[in-house]
């Protein structure tokens, strides 16, 4: 409940509460956090915790998973829970005004205190080779740096040696329809939800609003909300993101009711998180079928934008490769050069091997060599990510993790083809729910 | 900051929450207000207010506030806070169906059950004459039944003496302007923030959403949100509910930075707070003064539905006396006789003058009394109001005090005419600021 509440909190500073509301909130989510982080190492749950003798298998992952979480909190004081929840309220600030201002000097001081705060953490913690994996460990239980290298080296590898071959082979259409047009807000807005209600998402159970940066948030499996932003002249990174967070909400939304309220509601992992929401939005968003499906109706919707428009043709359009800075707008195969760049960041910030003065330079230079591309700003570089201002370190890898899951479960999938491009997605939904 | 958090789970409930989220909503509200009641009623605390030396005006009002509710927390268990809270959820949503299908008898049991938990509580807490005394001290310090009724009493005589005459000497106008014409609901929701704007309430620190009921939260000082219901047919309301939830905010949105997050925080008394909305609405809203200026601003905006429209007329067209069902909807003259009725049905419920199942009944005959009119149905009787369902009982009688109140306040003020016709609102706000 306290979680729950809390989640509001968050959902709220991002979409609706008046700018200058932020000084209450902050001492809001920093009273609640250290509540729910008191309640969570009660001396009562560790004799709970003991006594319990589960016997199902819901009731031993329970155990397990409640364990887990108590071993990990007990940890840490209720002092470094509050101090990590003011730094990152007054980082989050910080970092979106740098972005602004394009200037990543107004971000240093705030990042330094954040990590510095992980960096106490994982000592608290503990870790067996890199600080890195007791950070991992939160969104991918048991994951390392050592792991995650062994799985991303050999991918790097057959990226980058593709990538050439890909841009030589394609070719540039005569005429973008999804993006540099203008798509009025309302109907952008009705259009992304008709896809998300088609996809499964209940929203007698959830809604779409408006934020800087698309999320999903949950206040319980029956009020799981997604956001969405929109660029009347980039229709196409709108219809993703409603996707891409569908795919996170139908993940939370399918969760059993045997779960509600419980440690083992909220997901696997992020990684497999991140498959759900990763696989709707490239395996079946940027399908050929999808478009098949869509496009007769967004042309009943947006007759001048979309004349002449042909499935093929907007296939065609959203699986563009093209390296460019931003990771979010990033095509299906760069998009891990991405990912991979900032895991090697975030690993060797952790270890100590450079400062948080250096970031800018080192991601320049890590950019230009994986990408060719020179960054012209901060905020088209390494500020461009809210995750460290909130002191999400470890969280990126999920995102690869999430892509290379959902490959192999697609690939699983009986053949939903045809499927998805009458309409009908609730096979995929079926077989998502029964499977993962 | 966790009342703050609170206010804002039964914002998003009026507001934006999916239907299906009602059922982790309840939880969480029960959740936080029962860690609220166990921090006030903390054993720490009667030390600390033991201990307490204040010096200044503001500490002796601090610590003499905390005491008022530590004593009346501490004599309420933890059990009897976390029933009321799931008692009123159930009631809330009780008291909606019962009202959409038009039958008491859905609300009655809840309703029961809301009642039994408020007179156990009103015995915990103490009374020296009537239980319903205990329950007015909630809103309007040491008011009792007594005191209201001596002054309703002469109130009600002078009403009902006054009103054949007013509806004798009053014209019906030829036309009607701000009901039974279409007014979209964008353009009516904006022009009701330039009213808000030009009173002086503060769009960076909240905002005006849509409910079924209009109301005013806040979150902190610098965070204080109204909402709005816009019936396309009935302009008329959403004015006069945006300029009266306005001058809620206003009063929060006015109190010290000193005071922030503190017990002093909110208003003096809900009677002063209904004093603050009910003048802006009535005093200054009602005024021919705010029509003159407000007149050419919406004919600017509604040219079709006011051509012909005057301050005058629109003037005369708000102010029109008909004694009718609704509460929230009636006029200035008969808008007592409403709280009056309410008021003497509270009371006498609360000393068992007669039980639940009996309100349909003793409320038509009281109506019928008071305003000569057989009530239909309970939708437009005994369910009108949402305050029962969320035990507010005792609260009624704030309307009319404030309605007192604003009179003599504004009987004080500086001829404030020529101010209001100018659309000059801020003589008006530091008056309020400086005097109430």
């Amino acid at each position: 409940d306290i979680a729950g509440a809390t989640a509001l909190l968050h959902w709220d500073q991002e979409t609706y509460m008046p700018v200058k509301g932020i000084i209450h909130r902050s001492r809001q989510l920093a009273t609640l956090s250290t509540i729910y982080h008191q309640k969570l190492t009660d001396k009562k749950i560790k004799k709970l915790l003991e006594e319990a003798a589960p016997k199902t298998i819901e009731d031993k992952a329970l155990v397990r998973e409640f364990k887990r979480g108590y071993d990990k909190a007990t940890k840490l004081p209720d002092r470094l829970i509050s101090e990590m929840v003011e730094a990152t309220s007054v980082g989050l600030e910080a970092w979106k005004q740098a972005r602004a201002e394009k200037k990543f000097s107004l971000f240093q001081k705030p990042l330094e205190r954040i990590l510095k705060l992980k960096l106490e953490e994982t000592e608290l913690v503990g870790y067996k080779e890199s600080p890195y994996d007791a950070l991992l460990d939160d969104y991918e239980p048991d994951l390392t740096a050592k792991k995650v290298t062994a799985i991303f080296e050999p991918l790097r590898a057959e990226i980058v040696a593709s990538l050439p071959k890909i841009l030589k082979n394609q070719k540039t259409p005569a005429k973008k329809y999804l993006t540099g047009q203008h798509f009025p807000l309302d109907k952008a807005k009705k259009a992304t939800e008709t896809i998300l209600a088609k996809m499964g998402y209940d929203f007698e159970a959830g809604r779409q609003d408006l934020s800087t940066h698309p999320f999903t948030t949950n206040f319980g499996i029956k009020d799981v909300r997604v956001t969405n932003r929109f660029d009347p002249q980039n229709f196409q990174s709108s219809i993703y993101s409603a996707v891409h967070e569908g795919g996170h909400g139908l993940y939370e939304m399918g969760i059993s009711e045997k779960l509600m309220n419980t440690f083992l509601a909220g997901g696997t992992s992020l990684g497999i998180h991140e498959s759900q929401s990763r696989m709707w939005e490239n395996l079946i968003g940027r399908s050929l079928p999808f478009w098949q499906y869509w496009t007769p109706y967004l042309q009943g919707i947006f007759h001048s934008q979309l004349v002449g428009a042909t499935p093929e043709k907007l296939f065609k359009e959203v699986n563009l490769v093209k390296p460019d800075f931003i990771r979010v707008e990033a095509d299906e195969v760069t998009y891990n050069l991405h990912i991979i760049l900032r895991f090697e960041i975030e690993r060797d910030l952790m270890e100590g091997k450079f400062l948080v003065s250096d970031l800018p330079e080192v991601w320049n230079i890590k950019f230009k060599n994986m990408f060719g591309l020179d960054v012209p700003n901060d905020s088209l570089g390494v500020l461009q990510d809210i995750h460290w201002s909130q002191g999400s370190i470890g969280y990126f890898p999920t995102y690869t993790l999430g892509n290379l899951y959902s490959a192999q479960f697609f690939r699983q999938m009986p053949n939903m083809n045809n499927h998805i491009a009458s309409g009908n997605f609730e096979p995929i939904l079926l077989w998502l729910r029964k499977n993962i």
